[in-house]
């Protein structure tokens, strides 16, 4: 490999030029031998984040990442592997929904999920509600079990971009986190590596996302579409609103409910729009639908008559789950303490904000203020109203459940100023509003 | 102390806010107990390089790594101690001549050095090639001296602003140098350590300064004024031009030649001027002049009653040097080798790249590729020519010494390409630009 000087480089990207790909190369390849240190990594990091990176830069730190670890082949699983990945929300369980339901549609779904942390879940901490549930696979096992399900659901390995590992615990110390390049090659490095042919990007933007803007979101899935096109990967992108959360239930066990409520037919309206869009989007990727809306109508059909549900269960058998809860979700031990949160007036919820709601679920015990946190699957939240939705003073905003002792008052304060009542009614905002892929941006309105 | 949250502080810079005087103490506190790692600082000395730093900012920066150390009370030294600072340039031996001038005219002078490092030279470095300097005196030495002659010649001791050692250690490695603010604090932290009352600076401009042209000169040289006088420090800076060495010797006993040439009444025109307005500035803000002006002129007049000399002969003496060659300079023992550069044409001096001659001398032996490097006190470059001289094809441009036994073909190379011969005459650039004080910056012409 080329050689050059690390604090060159470093003075280049401060100076706003651009590095090509071997100079990126060079400082991945210098940090993962711990020849470029911590305190020059940090620094370049900090250029990077406010003089950001073009998408040539950002291909090349996602490649780089990629190819710090394993890169697994499933050229000996048949089909068009699709995967589908969420910046991340409060109440988005689509993963545990729409998993079943594209494998069930005969699209291969290797999915590698992350746990929750803040305000946001974890696809792993929720599947971990089902008790027995092993998120721990083996790489080989991955394999194994994708190609007998066309489905497996693990959490990142060592193995997987050991430098995106590195590198994003070391931004987390540095205040480098919230760049939309090193965001999107971080997602992308981990993404790449699972072995998909093709990807699906749910990019969330509002209080509970952490895009905060529509066009900040944009931004963001551009460049993800453009890495993964890069790497040759179909890839789509959809933006969708987290103003408020996403269904009704937050909290792990809850959200595994809701998600077997889906696919049992049931469930909200706003969620399974998300999650049929998202489906749909897979099979169509995946070959097994003409078009996106051929797709949805697979998706939606592979519900009605129970192919969904039965692979959900069949994966949870494979990776030594329970399916007890599965078929009595009911009967799922309840947390020791339930209280209500109520209206203080007379009117309409005018907003919900999700960052808040999903704030007071941490608070409850269903998420981590910080990594070495446990969750407990018993807390959660039920919204018995959303944005649009009349109340009456003293009805039931929300069902709030814990298994702590203290935090009542709190918690009840956070939902309280959450939720804003007004005197008239508001429209419900829209939940998907672009559409993404290299060809360019389509508003959905 | 009122305690923050690192990682909070380090975003707020990255987000372009002003951090407050607590905030910096408690970063720069942090640092200098280990509690902040250099992964951290390194990232928020990026976002200051990149965002800046106001002016309370920066003279909290200051102030935080002043009092990281020992600062000097010389209250029990009478007078008002002056001291200079320069920015560094090729061929500047101002400090040599104008520390025994101001002393002689009974302004105590403490001054700490630095050494040179790449095209730049340094007063310790130059001091040294007198036999026996001993620079190395400890800060009850350097305050019995100053008592003792009204002037000291020391190198910064490890009591000195440590935060400042470490975070520009820190700065080298990770491209964070060259920023206005952090220059300036650094600088100032340093001078402010010695127990000064006021401060003269001379702020370089040009191919042989840090700062390349005039608009940053003038950046740091109000940055420098400011935070001198937030500290209650009357402080004036001159921009002075670096677009070719000052005087005609670089190399470090070469400039020790040049300086007892100046101190017994000889020496070069533009090397004069610069001393003697800095000098009469530090006897003007010492209280032993009424104007500027009136201190210019008892800055010469030192030097024609030959008591600025004595005064250098005196601190020699103290601090074990030897005379010997102060009386007969002459005398001092030749390099080796020497060479000369040769005008390929006939015509008129128009430019000389001061910093290709610093670092032609730099490979000579008289300075410094990396901080372990060795000087060697008998190399040197005498410039025959100046801008605005003329030249015939053949006459002597420069002279070299060195003890080296190659390099000769690539010094000649890299001296003839730093000077540029043209076919008419050009006026020699203006030495003296500007006055910056807190009142304004006054261009002189």
């Amino acid at each position: 490999m080329k050689s050059y000087n690390i604090v060159s480089l470093i003075r280049k990207k401060r100076e706003k030029e651009g590095l090509a790909p071997d100079e990126i190369r060079f400082l991945v390849q210098q940090y993962s031998r711990d020849v470029m240190p911590d305190y020059q990594m940090s620094a370049f990091l900090m250029a990077c984040f406010l003089n950001g990176l073009n998408d040539e830069e950002a291909a090349a730190l996602t490649r780089e990442m990629l190819h710090s670890g394993t890169v697994m082949d499933l050229s000996s699983v048949p089909g068009v592997k699709v995967d589908k990945h969420s910046t991340g929300g409060v109440g988005d369980k689509t993963s545990l929904i729409l998993a079943p339901i594209v494998a069930a549609c005969g699209v291969p779904v290797p999915m590698i999920s992350g746990r929750g942390l803040g305000h946001s879940g974890g696809t792993l901490d929720k599947l971990e509600s089902i008790p027995g549930f092993n998120v721990n696979l083996d790489l080989d096992r991955y394999v194994e079990v994708l190609k007998k399900h066309g489905l497996v659901l693990i959490g990142q390995t060592e193995e997987i971009a050991p430098a995106d590992k590195r590198m994003y615990a070391l931004r987390d110390v540095t205040a480098t986190v919230e760049s939309i390049p090193l965001i999107a090659g971080s997602i992308m490095s981990k993404k790449l590596a699972e072995g998909i042919d093709a990807l699906v990007l749910d990019v969330k933007f509002g209080s509970g996302a952490f895009m905060k803007t529509r066009d900040q979101a944009l931004e963001l899935a551009r460049k993800l579409v453009s890495i993964g096109e890069e790497f040759g990967k179909r890839t789509i992108a959809y933006l969708t609103s987290m103003e408020q959360p996403l269904g009704q239930k937050v909290g792990n066990w809850f959200e595994v409910h809701e998600s077997i409520e889906c696919l049992n037919g049931g469930g909200p309206e706003d969620l399974l729009q998300v999650t049929h869009q998202l489906a749909g989007t897979m099979i169509y990727l995946g070959g097994n639908a003409g078009s996106v809306e051929e797709g949805i109508e697979k998706s939606r059909e592979s519900v009605r008559n129970g192919t969904a549900m039965q692979k959900f269960r069949d994966i949870v058998t494979e990776q030594d789950g329970s399916t007890e809860y599965l078929d009595r979700p009911d009967d799922y031990p309840q947390a020791r303490r339930q209280f209500d949160v109520n209206a203080a007036s007379d009117g309409f919820i005018t907003a919900m904000d999700a960052y808040a709601i999903g704030m007071a679920g941490v608070e409850l015990g269903a998420g981590r203020k910080s990594k070495e946190d446990v969750v407990d699957p018993q807390s959660g939240i039920i919204l018995e109203k959303k944005i649009g939705e009349d109340v009456r003073r003293g009805e039931t905003i929300a069902r709030c459940f814990t298994n702590k002792e203290e935090q009542t008052d709190m918690v009840r304060k956070m939902l309280q100023d959450a939720v804003s009542i007004g005197s008239s009614r508001v429209e419900v905002p829209a939940l998907i509003t672009d559409t993404v892929t290299k060809e360019g941006t389509t508003p959905w309105s």
